[in-house]
């Protein structure tokens, strides 16, 4: 296997990277996180990791707010604001403009009224482009919408590379994530909402591995529709509500199904009949779950807390250059195993994470389960995937190095041949 | 005014009272909420107080669950199973099998599942009958609904009073409301599915003001569809996840557009094709909100510790005492304010609520907020009611009469008429 070249001096020792570290410019971020002593954590692209500040906060909110205050603390904790306070945080993260993005209920739910609005804006038009590789949940809202629409349209689900020549003047919207949750590899949002403009399409990204990793620029590249994942990059703990982005021109015509009292022009009013509010609000449904926002606000903070030190653009170069040392220092240190990369090398096209197969699935979830028995807690996508993320925030030069040789160690000395590391079932 | 018959002895004085309370065999449960001293709470019904173990519990989810276990806490925490454990005890709270409830996202977005099913098992009839005084995002998800699926069904909105004539063999299902929220009626929740079910209809009930405060026998009145909310009498802390249940022998024909891959039959096979689960958790969508969820279960406990002193129908019969002090003590001490009951007088028609209704719906609202400054917390619904909930796990009958003690100071010496407590515009 070629080791490509590194964007830094390729690191020889576990030294090396320690001196890198103590380089890094944005080490000190890694204080903000509860990260349990000998763990190397590469799977905070599936949970994040525990914010210092969330208990905390967590614990204020419900002893202080819920506990003391009880009802009056949806006007004097302000959580009757909190899903567009924390949309526009949030919204300072994805290129967006403070109004035009909102927290609520989950991604999936947040694809079917935003597909929904998209359906009814283009009415003349019966595709929704996808690719095969998509997370599945965004298949799936699509397939629910389309039967809930009586099967008038079509979910055209093409490999990632027929994308752009699927796309053509029956689409109505496009539908993609922006990294695949598999391989890594990074879509163009620039380029392919301008692709999906050029048909008369809306554009609606799922940007699950994207919000909080790196920059992404919703307004310059004039995306349509958006959602994305509290959990992972933000770091808002195990199923944190999701958001959605609509651009402000969109939002006075965008009506979507899911039309609770939340998301009414006047929900205290209590109007028998439904009038959606003026602007992102209109994308609100029921109450908003105040604990759950509360900790996703310590997640996001956490996120933004990047800013003096250079925000997203300095962790997009960490990310990239613990990327490339990983990809670097596998390739070198574990050959001859049969571990081949699926990430894109080509640093534009890859996310913040690198996945490597093996031939047989099987081991692959045990080396990965071993790897987890020592610490090293990186998952298994299947069939054959080995997924490993790096959130740049809080993972150190010196981590790669170790996980690395974990890895080199667990192959070499066929660590994962054990019963106990034996796939078992998924959990329905 | 008449003063109705007391089950229990008149009481004359806040002394008879703490004497009832001396006798109460409910009154340990007092002490497993978190109740801020001074406080009368009236409004269990808008927002349950914290239980007392709600910070700890969820303290432990986040320091060690989430913090110190990570990703590998869907399994060895069970947070994977939450949706479905959660649902099996409050199905004991409901009158239903574990089987046929499930903890999930919010009661707005439960009723649009459960409608957008109910209307697929009913395709030859276009009606969904209610009542004109449900709770609004009742009526806003069923219009949502309703204009999806192309405007050929009608939401058929009558009196409280009329909605068994209003049912006939075009209506495929009923939703109601079993307590309206503004006056504290309550509904034959066995009669009206029996009548729904003459005519072939469904019935859809939302529990919101009835679960965890008395009583509720959904198999018993073979009731096919319920939504309920987590945050009022089941405790589960501001905007907590809702529930939903489906009569077994429903589910398996029973599909839902909302159809996200925690409802899939295989969520980690990363299928590309949606394929629903065999059982309740169909109804699940997205990722479920794990922090949000452990919160719940402290409330749900918390209502299940109620069962070795007697359980619901203990609950119950100290709600009815309660309101009927209420009741009692307003009508003799207020008279000559103008305040109207509008909540039924007799028992079976009656929640766990008391409202009154005051002709100048201004005065109302500034009586309210003079009586919350004085730390007995009601609330105030448009256009004119006051509104006083009685939960019977932490209320006394004590707490009874310093509410209308204060009350019938408010209005005699005419405290509520301050600048303070005008009303404001409605938090939009």
């Amino acid at each position: 296997m070629a080791v490509p070249d590194l964007a830094l001096p390729m690191p020889r020792s576990r030294a090396d990277c320690e001196t890198l570290d103590a380089a890094d410019p944005l080490a000190a971020l890694r204080a903000l996180y509860e990260l349990p002593p000998g763990v190397v954590y590469l799977d905070g692209n599936s949970l994040g990791p525990l914010p210092r500040s969330t208990a905390d906060r967590l614990a204020k909110a419900v002893r202080d707010d819920w506990g003391r205050d009880l009802i009056r603390s949806w006007n004097t904790a302000g959580w009757i604001d909190l899903p567009q306070r924390l949309g526009a945080k949030i919204a300072s993260i994805v290129g967006a403009r403070p109004d035009e993005v909102v927290v609520a209920d989950s991604t999936s739910i947040n694809l079917f009224k935003l597909l929904s609005a998209a359906l009814r804006m283009r009415p003349g038009r019966q595709v929704i482009v996808s690719e095969t590789g998509n997370f599945p949940t965004d298949l799936y809202i699509a397939q629910g919408l389309i039967a809930q629409l009586g099967g008038r349209h079509e979910l055209r689900l093409v490999d990632r590379s027929a994308v752009e020549t699927a796309i053509d003047t029956d689409t109505a919207v496009v539908m993609l994530t922006q990294v695949d949750y598999r391989t890594g590899s990074r879509l163009d949002l620039a380029a392919l909402t301008a692709r999906a403009h050029a048909a008369g399409a809306l554009m609606l990204w799922d940007l699950a591995h994207s919000a909080g990793a790196f920059e992404v620029d919703l307004n310059g590249a004039g995306a349509d529709l958006a959602v994305g994942c509290g959990y992972k990059y933000l770091n808002g703990g195990p199923g944190a509500p999701a958001f959605l982005y609509v651009a402000r021109a969109h939002q006075p015509a965008f009506e979507q199904p899911l039309s609770g009292w939340m998301g009414h022009a006047s929900p205290f009013a209590f109007d028998t009949v439904y009038r959606p509010a003026s602007g992102i609000g209109r994308f609100l449904c029921g109450t908003p779950p105040v604990l759950s926002m509360v900790a996703l606000e310590a997640g996001v903070d956490a996120v933004l807390a990047s800013g003096p030190l250079g925000g997203l653009a300095a962790l997009r170069a960490k990310s990239l250059a613990l990327t490339d040392l990983f990809v670097a220092l596998v390739e070198a240190r574990c050959a001859g195993h049969g571990l081949a990369l699926v990430t894109p090398r080509p640093r534009p096209q890859r996310g913040s994470q690198v996945s490597f197969t093996l031939p047989d699935g099987d081991q692959g979830y045990a080396v990965v389960q071993a790897l987890i028995e020592r610490g090293v807690i990186g998952d298994f996508r299947s069939p054959d995937v080995l997924r490993f993320g790096f959130a740049p925030s809080y993972l150190r030069f010196a981590d790669v190095w170790d996980a690395v040789e974990h890895l080199r160690d667990v192959l070499a000395t066929r660590a994962w041949n054990q019963p106990r590391f034996l796939r078992r079932q998924a959990v329905t």
